[in-house]
């Protein structure tokens, strides 16, 4: 145990550390501040790092914001009482969450009611196609009630989605239909766009169709979907069908968030999944869901203790909720001038890569028919000396970036640029470069070169 | 923005406030410290608060040890990365949700393979059910292809439980037997132990039962189940069944650990629910499964990225897994230190109060034949002036305790009480108080006096 004193000016500092503890005590007068400590290091092995690593994986996850973590770190403190409780500590708990909540609506333009915390995208995910099978299985049952029908199962619901989901959605209605709970259209993205045609999904559309999950920006392209064309054609199809068999509008809008704007009415979904740690919040997410449970179906997928309107019960995360409150209130102020910087270290980036490797350089994903994301750049590598996108970032270390989704498949070529019509050949070269709020244009240089120099010596 | 800067014995100190957020920088030579506010109250408050507050509602939730707030904070910091990016960012998070596995391992008598982290006891509870009906359709699926007999649907899964379950677990189960999903055995609990009897247990089993889920301790009387003996019971029954018909055993640890010890191998069980927040971790925790997907059947929820093995998919939340490690760490090594503790405490406040108010309270869930966690104390008013649980809190607000699981049903008397053969007048008389680490003699003094004044006024 460590301990340093010192008064100073009527004020009394104590550092102490106690073994890994080290916690900062700063009084004065009635004041007490209590600090703990975040960050150590070596100012040299600092200034080694920053002129070496260049983070650039943006897309994979983001770091916290620093707003984020103090308010992380103040819910631990102060707000760990359990929110379901009635007394004094509960109730501090329960107004942190209400506040993230409200916080989360703003950022997408919808009602604090709207919004339900989950563990993260992937249950989210899951979550909204698993209420679809259990809506269609009750829609049904009151038709075939009707109807006196009793040929159950070779009525099945019908989902329409795209060939470039994430996993968290391919996978699950692929298990759907592997498992025969559901019928599934994957539709093919177009090679002008990389983006799914609205025509297409309209045509996909038949009497047993439920829901379509289409993301709302791509991961590895950027590429911007069309949903808010989509829910409007989707509204007008509705018109014609009954209530029960209404068309659900759900989108993935995981890589979208903090880069362009998101908004619920303008999209015309019913649900949208939100995912923190991509937007400098923390790991956890939320779900927006038009009136959950009225307007909109929603079946939990947990039974327990009655927390978030009995819809998604376990003591609430308070801590995180607190967080990617925190995250949306800053996305929700700052959206246009996070965008307009990540845009511009973006469009420097790929001008760089351009003029120092011509020919030998190809871009994925930048079609003149589609918006990307301001942040991401996908490079192909395809000069004399190429190489797979996994052998360049192993031999250029300081470039933190990916060739996909997190460590997917890293020595095959990536599904998604196949699906938009770029050769082997060509995907098997491919880096997904993201930049961040704070990526700088040293940052790219320092990259760029570190690329030159791995160039110049094959 | 104001700034404060030092510089003292070489050291230079900076303190900048921005906005809400706080921080604090301590330089000296090459070394930076960087800190970030986590509490701030005027003394005056908090000794205010202090004589005035006593929280006493553990079970409900603690507070989040220091050490675990460091492991969190530090983690939120250096290991944001995706722990499946391949790079320096990514493997950093990797290496601490590994080191957390282990902690959690060691603190149950487990393998780290055999622990997967979840968002919290619910999903865990939720998890292993759905996993035992998964399990057994697939187990009947075979046994009804090779004998050829094609009446599926009146083959149920059947389950043994207790009365005193957790709603994470009583109406999961509930919601199987309304479904017809599963055939459920509620068995009630002792009048002379608060536990269930284990042969009742052993009678229940048919050639149909999959799964016998029962809590390690209760959260309102904190009586312990016999776990072990049900484990050893099982053991012998199930060498006689097939591979295929073999029954699991499941745990619900949540209100155990870190009040007594625990371990997966003397209970004898297949799979047991870790909850961090009921011993000062973070609000997210972990199932324990023998050699999950082998030797025991585990069916995913969820599915997307890949995570968990597969088991569990969705990025990790690696500041919470970071916490939770550090809270089972800490459980690990001073568990005998907190439980004695604990117990001193409770037995102090037992006294006190029979002490202070003779025949006027009765104590729910003490009994010869069973054990008690040695933190919890279930109390009934049942003097002259007695009044419901509820409104005793309600007039006591010093007093931060509760009636039972966190508002729930506060007006109504526990049905665990009633389950344990407490009259409906107790019953609702009732206070679940409990004590944690720090809970001091002075505290009780405080409560105990708290009490005397409201019944001497009344």
């Amino acid at each position: 145990m460590h301990h340093w004193c010192r008064s100073l000016l009527g004020l009394k500092l104590t550092l102490s550390d106690s073994g890994r503890r080290l916690t900062f005590n700063f009084n004065y007068s009635l004041i007490k501040l209590k600090f703990i400590l975040i960050d150590s290091q070596q100012t040299q092995s600092i200034q080694h790092l920053a002129s070496k690593m260049v983070y650039l994986d943006y897309n994979a996850t983001t770091p916290l914001a620093d707003e984020v973590i103090q308010a992380i770190t103040h819910s631990l403190s102060v707000a760990w009482g359990n929110p379901s409780s009635c007394h004094d500590i509960g109730t501090k708990a329960n107004h942190v969450i209400k506040e993230a909540r409200q916080h989360v609506a703003s950022m997408i333009g919808a009602k604090a009611t709207d919004i339900i915390f989950t563990s993260g995208g992937t249950e989210g995910n899951n979550w909204i196609l698993q209420t679809a099978v259990q809506h269609y299985q009750k829609a049904f049952e009151a038709k075939i009630k009707s109807i006196g029908d009793m040929d159950v199962k070779r009525n099945k619901p019908h989902f329409i989605t795209s060939n470039i989901e994430h996993d968290s959605i391919k996978l699950v209605l692929e298990h759907f239909k592997d498992q025969e709970i559901a019928d599934v259209t994957f539709l093919p993205v177009s090679k002008s766009s990389g983006a799914v045609h609205v025509e297409d999904v309209v045509a996909a559309v038949t009497p047993s169709t439920v829901m379509i999950s289409i993301m709302l920006a791509n991961n590895e392209t950027g590429v911007i979907q069309p949903i808010s064309d989509i829910g409007r054609r989707i509204k007008s199809i509705n018109r014609q069908r009954g209530d029960n068999q209404r068309i659900l509008l759900h989108t993935d809008a995981a890589q979208a968030i903090g880069k362009i704007g998101v908004n619920v009415e303008d999209l015309g979904v019913d649900y949208l999944t939100i995912v923190g740690h991509k937007f400098y919040g923390p790991r956890i997410g939320a779900v927006y869901v038009l009136n959950p449970g009225t307007s909109t179906p929603l079946y939990p997928l947990f039974f327990g203790g009655g927390q978030e309107r009995n819809l998604r019960p376990g003591t609430e995360n308070t801590p995180m909720i607190a967080g990617l409150g925190k995250a949306a209130e800053l996305v929700h102020i700052n959206l246009d001038l996070y965008s307009s910087k990540m845009q511009e270290v973006r469009d420097y980036l790929e001008e760089k890569l351009e003029s120092c490797f011509g020919d030998s350089v190809c871009f994925n994903g930048r079609f003149k028919d589609s918006q990307r994301l301001p942040n991401t750049c996908n490079v192909s590598f395809i000069g004399k000396s190429a190489m797979p996108g996994h052998e360049i970032l192993s031999q250029v270390p300081s470039i933190q970036a990916s060739v996909g989704a997190a460590c997917h498949a890293q020595d095959r070529p990536s599904h998604i640029l196949l699906a938009i019509g770029i050769s082997d050949f060509v995907a098997r070269r491919a880096l997904r470069i993201s930049v961040g709020r704070e990526t700088t244009k040293q940052d790219i240089d320092a990259a760029v070169q570190d690329l030159q120099k791995l160039f110049n010596k094959t």
